[in-house]
């Protein structure tokens, strides 16, 4: 393969996204395959995350990454470039994708990587976008958001669905915590006002401090996930 | 007042949306009023950025904002603690404002703050979101967006709409350029890509650094609206 695979999806005509994705999540469980729905606002670090957490994952995992934009392959361009699995899903202007769509992209990315015989582990990178993705249920066995420094500490508090509906919560960019005014014990406190029993990490995906945590949490879920699914 | 009021926004019966702008562009000239509709990534800058504009605008105009967002009252709570007179627009969860609903803080806005007998210029603060705001005309004179340094470069490719859409791009937080990968040339080519006529300032609303151009662009667009109004 010399380039990067671009899957144009089509809107899902499913009435019943809910049904769609407990269907989805039953056969990938099935399947032994982890899907993890990574959501946050544009720029927070998603696509350098995954590249950082790609030295604690390799050799342990089949994994391999969903890459959903409304235009542009630079995000799927990038990971296939570091030899991650990858796809490049386009949205065609939509703001999140549901499960349908979803389920789209996971069967363009094993058509893709046969020799790869499945994945343990396959990251949904949503459309940067803190408020609609959280509404659609997408299939995932867990849900993740990236709350970057920068974007300041009130973002629970003015998007509450998204940390609702996330399992963990990576705060990106500690390494800028000096230049920016970002209170930590502020955004947690907002952040489980939102879920009491969200897992929040602190991470650098530039430095790398903190992935290593990350990852194994990870992991660990991924294998929990599948085991379940036997 | 001693609170800063919430108006909770019904959703729009209207069918035709682009008509419905239309009309309210019309009122909006008639009165003298020149709407800017502010649209950005979450954590952006957008109330900094409005606060950052405050004495470049006092004495000038008579002036207010509209903070629209999915729930609390930060933004619009800041503004109020600044003096700056200002309404909090809730959308009941959802990601944008359409026309009808950009009429209902308005209104709101103007029967809160009678003595002010109008405003020369108000800001809607739409929601954090590169996406779905871009989709609907909110009868405003002109459309802004900021792009913010930690953000990155490569917006532009993913959300190509929102800089279509807009006439100003305010690039954000230039103090922290020496912290993060982003290339000036390449974000202006990219966003010039979408549209070409769009005018871009660099500007720090933690510094104050470019406010003073960036006021002054405002001044001038409003005074040309309100004299074509006329």
């Amino acid at each position: 393969m010399d380039d990067i695979r671009i899957i144009e999806l089509k809107e899902s005509v499913i009435r019943d996204n809910d049904e769609e994705a407990e269907v989805l999540r039953r056969e990938l469980k099935k399947n032994g395959t982890c899907l993890v729905n990574l959501m946050s606002a544009p720029g927070s670090g998603k696509t350098s995350m995954i590249l950082a957490l790609r030295e604690f994952l390799e050799g342990k995992l089949r994994w391999g990454v969903m890459e959903a934009d409304i235009d542009s392959d630079v995000d799927a361009g990038t990971l296939f470039s570091a030899e991650i699995p990858a796809v490049q899903l386009h949205t065609g202007g939509m703001c999140h994708l549901d499960a349908g769509m979803t389920r789209q992209g996971i069967e363009a990315l094993e058509s893709e990587y046969k020799d790869n015989d499945g994945f343990d582990l396959i990251f949904l990178e949503n459309i940067g976008n803190l408020v609609c993705p959280a509404e659609f249920d997408t299939g995932a066995a867990f849900n993740m958001t990236i709350l970057s420094v920068p974007e300041g500490d009130n973002k629970p508090l003015k998007y509450p669905l998204m940390y609702e509906k996330c399992d963990i919560m990576a705060v990106n960019k500690i390494d800028t915590l000096p230049v920016f005014d970002f209170d930590r014990q502020k955004a947690e406190q907002y952040a489980k006002l939102r879920n009491p029993e969200l897992k929040i990490f602190y991470i650098s995906a530039g430095t790398g401090e903190g992935i290593k945590a990350l990852a194994e949490e990870i992991i660990n879920r991924v294998n929990n996930w599948n085991r379940r699914g036997q």
